[in-house]
């Protein structure tokens, strides 16, 4: 699976949590690191999008949106011709939005200071992929990112690498076997550890059918209850 | 009531609906007319926000919001030490936005080819208005320009032209004064039919406590009928 990860962050050097994120996912060969400046060439941008099955855009929020440099960007490569009308060049490909803010989770929602949900504030973007037939995946919203501890930024980082390279982010299991390749490829790797960890790998393995048939039990018994 | 309407439309030239708004105002004298350009200064701006009671953001929709140079103008203007902290220099003001888009009204709302209504994808603004303590008023959208027959496009004037410059929007009392207003302006502008617009005024003002009672019963019984 082929990602591109657009970023639209004006002060980029200034940021602490890109340079983070580039970190997390450079040793995965299909992702795509892509910056916008306000000098892009639009048929590159369209030729570079036709290649991908995941499309990411990465930003910190702006008065309650994107910044206006991806907006540009949209606005000029996403043509009329080009999404929609017979091609719909788009059609079937994922979109992603990884999305910053110094705002508590708490203050989106009704009554609190922002008054809106993250989704609700995002529409745009979802009817944007609406219109261009992509499939809209779930947000992923980092709030008051210097706030988290080391054990925090940790699960960050793993959510936001599944969030990239993951093919299916909706059901645990795929989050189960997206876990076991990442822990094969670093046995790979040459890790002075590889013994213990391909016993650890073997036993995770071994035990996944039990674990799917327990997650269906217990998923079954908790509609039973709501209901 | 001082408004500043701000134009945000990269291709102003070749706008039919721009210059159709710009006559319906260019004779209010309390009406400020600003196109946007991608060179500004941020402080003649804020300056120029200060001075007004009413601030109207004006644009096509793209891609389910304003254009790239709306926002690029709002990242730079609307600094955070300007609209919040002590000052929240834009308090009180009005915030209201005239959205043109060449898709049909059934087209925004749920099932529709837009899926979500036009109150929904303009959230990020109604946030921004929330967050600046700014009055947020109902939007005027205006569905396929083009395609409205003259009677369509007089009815479009009065109603943009009330957007403008009607101090109160809510009631129907305060549509009928504006529309006064706008009467007794034209017969003291040397109107040739003066008198015979006077005797019209005269009428209007007689049946106005006529017509306050029948509104208030009309209400009245419509509440009672819908509980």
């Amino acid at each position: 699976m082929r990602t591109l990860i657009i970023i639209a962050h004006p002060e980029l050097e200034s940021s602490n949590l890109q340079p983070f994120f580039k970190a997390a996912v450079e040793n995965y060969s299909d992702v795509n690191w892509h910056p916008l400046s306000t000098d892009f060439d639009i048929e590159q941008e369209q030729k570079l999008l036709l290649a991908q099955d995941r499309i990411i855009f990465e930003f910190p929020l702006y008065w309650y949106s994107a910044p206006a440099i991806l907006k540009q960007w949209m606005d000029s490569v996403m043509t009329t011709k080009f999404v929609t009308g017979n091609r719909y060049a788009l059609s079937g490909k994922e979109l992603g939005l990884v999305v910053s803010t110094g705002d508590a989770e708490s203050s989106f929602q009704a009554g609190a200071t922002e008054k809106f949900t993250m989704s609700e504030l995002m529409r745009p973007f979802e009817a944007f992929a609406n219109k261009t037939r992509m499939k809209y995946l779930p947000l992923l919203t980092i709030h008051q990112f210097l706030y988290l501890n080391p054990d925090e930024q940790q699960r960050l980082l793993v959510n936001y690498q599944q969030y990239i390279t993951n093919p299916r982010l909706d059901h645990f299991k795929d989050q189960e076997s997206w876990f076991e390749n990442e822990l094969q490829n670093r046995i790979e790797a040459t890790d002075p550890h590889a013994a213990e960890l391909q016993q650890i790998l073997d036993t995770i393995k071994n035990r996944q059918d039990e674990l799917d048939d327990l997650q269906w039990n217990l998923s079954e018994m908790k509609k039973e209850e709501d209901s």
